[in-house]
């Protein structure tokens, strides 16, 4: 039997990492998928990652792959590793693939949310999983400044200033909105794909329109800025990676719970 | 000018404390504000509190007292006393009362909230704010097991083990609900006051239920068994004491977010 190539739908708690890519000298969520997959199946596996997530952001569906000489069954793998990841990050479920599945490369949407917390005073409760806001937010204003957003657009203002000048930042935003839930306010955006920063950005000058520094049209207007120039970026904490589409769904776990712990 | 009697409305997460209750070599909810208010004051208060929880036990709405020599404004005092207390507990509102209000014997309804995380694998995120249980649990038969507690009962079956043999264990309970919200299982409660532990095991004998363990009448036939043999006892991350209830309503925050972030 030839190796196989395994999918991992994988949930974490981003506070105690410095990201998702591994790093040398940092506790990272590859690093931590690698060193359990290791752990299980005796070899070394290079683990490839749907999205790239910063330090302190999370996900509930982040996918993961990886090739393995292991003939173990995806249920017993996922298992396995359960048993030896952190209890911060979880495997939700593991399927074989083909073995040239790229997560990344095969995915057609991403889907994050962005939780605030809007209460006057600094969150206990949830505080590593918010941004604290306490000036009321005109989430309404926020709601229509949102949709401006939405369709094929460049949205280089809104990358990272070290965001390789060469590189293609046309993206194609699906839905972005802005709702009240209880004392939150919960930003939901999905695109094709998503440059470095540009959730946290699109949600730090968001809170700008809420705060009425800026109108939804002016919001709007800064796609029209040069590279970057969009801010302030909201911190990474609120921000959590929900699901990741493919041309056929992957997981059952995904179809019926994508937004269930965020 | 005499002395102030300031009650305080706490949000707290309980997951690095021994309790809300002083001990003398663990970290606890009432030695954090006292220590707070001895830094804030210059002088020593004593705090009483209007809810007992157990260790690793929420609050999104406990409610504190205490009497102070200083003349400084609730809200300067609250400001204050959040730049001194660690992160993990907060004053949402703070505010004058009269001099012999007790937090405890004045209320005169007690809310929590428990949450059961059902899905098939351990939670990452939200992992120390929920009680994982993996199998599927009927929540439609849980629904109706736990209205039949509803009513003023001998709930000395619930209560934990130690609860002095001598003290009243009547209480009336208003109100108890358990319904879905996407992978969780929310259970809801309100009473006069509860026997200690009576929540964790209303839960635990509710999640038996839920199992197919029990029915819904055995579930109410447990109120008619010896003192503490109603269990399993559910663990304490799940639960979150949501609001305190006054003859006239204390604080403002309390009214409109009451289950906000639990």
């Amino acid at each position: 039997m030839g190796p196989q190539r395994i999918a991992l739908l994988i949930e974490y708690d981003g506070a105690a990492y410095a990201g998702s890519q591994l790093q040398t000298n940092a506790a990272t969520i590859q690093g931590c998928l690698e060193d359990a997959i290791r752990q299980t199946t005796a070899t070394a596996s290079r683990v490839a990652l749907a999205g790239r997530t910063d330090a302190g952001v999370h996900a509930a569906g982040q996918v993961a792959a990886f090739l393995t000489e292991s003939a173990l069954d995806p249920s017993v793998l996922q298992r396995a590793l359960n048993a030896r990841l952190p209890r911060d990050i979880v495997v939700r479920e593991a399927r074989g693939v083909g073995l040239d599945f790229d997560p990344r490369r095969a995915a057609l949407g991403r889907h994050y949310r962005y939780r605030i917390d809007n209460r006057p005073t600094r969150p206990a409760l949830g505080r590593d999983r918010a941004w604290h806001v306490a000036e009321p937010l005109d989430v309404e204003t926020m709601a229509a400044a949102a949709a401006r957003l939405v369709g094929s657009h460049d949205f280089a203002a809104f990358a990272a200033p070290a965001e390789d000048g060469g590189a293609r930042t046309q993206r194609e935003v699906h839905c972005f909105t802005a709702r009240k839930r209880g004392p939150h306010v919960i930003c939901d955006v999905s695109a094709n794909a998503f440059l470095r920063h540009q959730v946290r950005r699109m949600v730090g000058a968001l809170v700008e329109v809420g705060r009425g520094q800026l109108t939804a049209a002016q919001y709007g207007d800064l796609l029209d800025g040069p590279p970057a120039s969009a801010g302030p970026s909201a911190p990474p904490q609120g921000l959590c990676l929900v699901s990741v589409r493919y041309a056929a769904p992957l997981f059952a776990a995904g179809l019926d719970s994508k937004a269930g712990v965020c």
